[in-house]
């Protein structure tokens, strides 16, 4: 028997971007499920020759490290309101930045991301409050559907620009996560509840208590200490802390642990 | 021959301390000479029990990738103004952040980086408009000897809290860079002359236009296209743009060029 697995919190929303980026890079898909489920075209980027194809099995870094991942579905109005902190596009070359950014980021971490057509506009504006409820209530009674039901959010926000407001589109999310209507239609329902409410909030202050100022936000718990880290590039820092190795956003597969 | 080199452009502020971690990664410091003189102690993280060397040869990926590489000393306060930017320590947390990563990206990078007593009460007011001016000079008349004498300002404000404004504290970062006193005198009576600062102020334009908000800001030109990259922790997607490999901050020196 090895040494424990280090324990790792992911803060994230599914209105955050980076947090996607983050979220593919820890957690990944299995075979057979999943992300490549979605994603079986060729991707191009504007004005390069070279396309590529999303790897049929992502095995990512959860299932190369020592580590025991656990997801905290978190409100970043909540981080961004407690922190005094502001969206990037705020200062509007960093929002240029990030759009530029975004279609390189998608070739290098293989994660099928696409900018939203008026997102500061609109998307923001209407939040991810009651996306980020579902999943809470998910990840109370079923945690073990946390992942899909959070990339298919993503998915339709950050791949397809679809909403994620209105009930019967979170639905739809979960049901292509492979949800049952009745089980989609039960954890709606647990949308307006003081439980779901609550643990919400309490995720986003342990969040805040961390030390948080946007998503994604990284707890790892190694030897007794805690490190926060900032962002989904800092994905190889915490190799490093971790003693483990950093092959990239997308590791070979052939050293796999599968 | 091969392929000729792709241009990077890095523009930097010996105030910025993400600055020094981009610097040393993409510029790095040959055999026998620059960082590994200043740095012969063992140095350890609080807390831990491990503690390193600065290795003895620090081949970073200058010599590694096919590039060249034009260090762009710019004003930092200038960009920020530019761009409506604020320092990251406006929003209180993402300053006890940095502060807090720092210590490792010290180890990561093996950079022999140290946070200032008083950064933002002190350094940050005092700025580095002499120090950049007197760095412009060099490049202008010296430019093998800017990146030595880049080095030993950033050792004096960010290793050894040293003040950078003085004439005299100038002086001496450009003597332990190898400059004669009467070079570092001739260089020093350059900040206040029009096309020192006419050159400083385009420099930071320049970089203005490409969309910079920020230090380190890298500007590649790949195949007819220019990219640009905001902050130290954009190298590895800086690698994968260039199609070069990405070795972690500190690359094995039995792959060097060299």
């Amino acid at each position: 028997m090895g040494p424990a697995p280090r324990i790792l919190e992911l803060f994230y929303d599914v209105l955050s971007p980076y947090s996607w980026l983050g979220f593919e890079v820890t957690r990944g898909s299995r075979a057979g499920s999943g992300l490549q489920g979605q994603c079986t075209v060729r991707h191009r980027l504007p004005g390069s020759r070279n396309s590529w194809r999303c790897p049929r099995v992502l095995c990512r870094y959860q299932h190369l490290w020592n580590i025991k991942l656990q997801l905290q579905p978190a409100l970043i109005s909540g981080i961004m309101k407690d922190s005094g902190n502001q969206p990037p596009a705020m200062v509007p070359r960093k929002g240029q930045y990030m759009f530029k950014e975004i279609p390189l980021l998608k070739q290098f971490f293989q994660v099928p991301i696409n900018i939203p057509k008026n997102f500061f506009g609109e998307s923001v504006k209407k939040g991810s409050v009651n996306a980020m409820r579902f999943l809470t209530a998910v990840s109370m009674e079923q945690p073990e559907m946390l992942e899909k039901v959070s990339r298919e959010l993503w998915m339709r926000v950050w791949s397809r620009d679809e909403d994620i407001t209105e009930s019967q589109n979170i639905l739809a999310a979960a049901e292509k996560a492979g949800m049952s209507t009745a089980q989609a239609q039960h954890f709606l329902e647990k949308i307006p509840t003081e439980p779901v409410k609550n643990k919400l909030r309490e995720t986003t202050e342990a969040a805040c208590k961390y030390g948080a100022f946007g998503l994604p936000t990284t707890v790892a718990h190694v030897d007794g200490k805690t490190y926060m880290l900032f962002g989904s590039d800092r994905m190889e820092l915490l190799a490093y802390l971790l003693g483990e190795k950093w092959m990239g956003p997308v590791p070979p597969t052939l050293n796999a642990r599968l």
